[in-house]
């Protein structure tokens, strides 16, 4: 995962209002962070147990399904997870302010993608 | 709710891609769904419980913020799920067939976009 998992980062750290990137190891240890040590473990911690739950809530509506990714929106940012071989690759996106954005208040996507490699499974 | 929750559904049906929709009311009852009974059922309470968790992950992280949305991304569909005075509003899109796209393999987003009334907040 190495290798990889720091091409993530880098690409995910490069996108316009991301403000912390981290990524979880399949035993829940925060292996990379740009955050604080208090943030990354509550964020691993959060996101960990989200996760879980996700994955278990699409296979039990279709047994032959996966969870890939997850995105949770709140008023002031969006985390997006992705899951990769039970490593958790996550971004955190801070929101445009409504107030100064142009256009965006007609339902633009948010600016960050999915990672290219997540497209090609 | 009931005239915005329509505008809204309707509005989630017709975009590309969307299989399904669902409203879940605040006490967990489903008031309004394109799904049969049983993936009704199914979608309202799995999806209930991981917002449930979601909302506290966000809250703990920061008791000023709160949670606006969810998607929930697996190999075959991402369910979108927009919270509102504790309703759900819940669209499902098909993720298209990485065979058949034509350079959707960058990581282009998907094109299901959040209700414009989510960005306006």
């Amino acid at each position: 995962m190495g290798e990889e998992v720091e091409a993530q980062m880098k690409r995910i750290e490069a996108t316009k209002g991301v403000i912390g990137t981290l990524v979880v190891d399949p035993d829940g240890v925060p292996i990379r962070s740009t955050l604080d040590q208090s943030m990354t473990l509550q964020y691993a911690g959060q996101l960990r147990q989200l996760v879980v739950l996700a994955r278990s809530a699409v296979r039990d509506i279709d047994p032959q399904n996966d969870l890939s990714a997850l995105r949770v929106r709140s008023k002031s940012n969006e985390i997006i997870v992705v899951t990769e071989n039970n490593y958790l690759v996550i971004g955190i996106q801070k929101l445009p302010e409504p107030d100064v954005s142009m256009g965006m208040e007609t339902g633009s996507p948010l600016g960050l993608e999915y990672p290219g490699w997540l497209q090609k499974e």
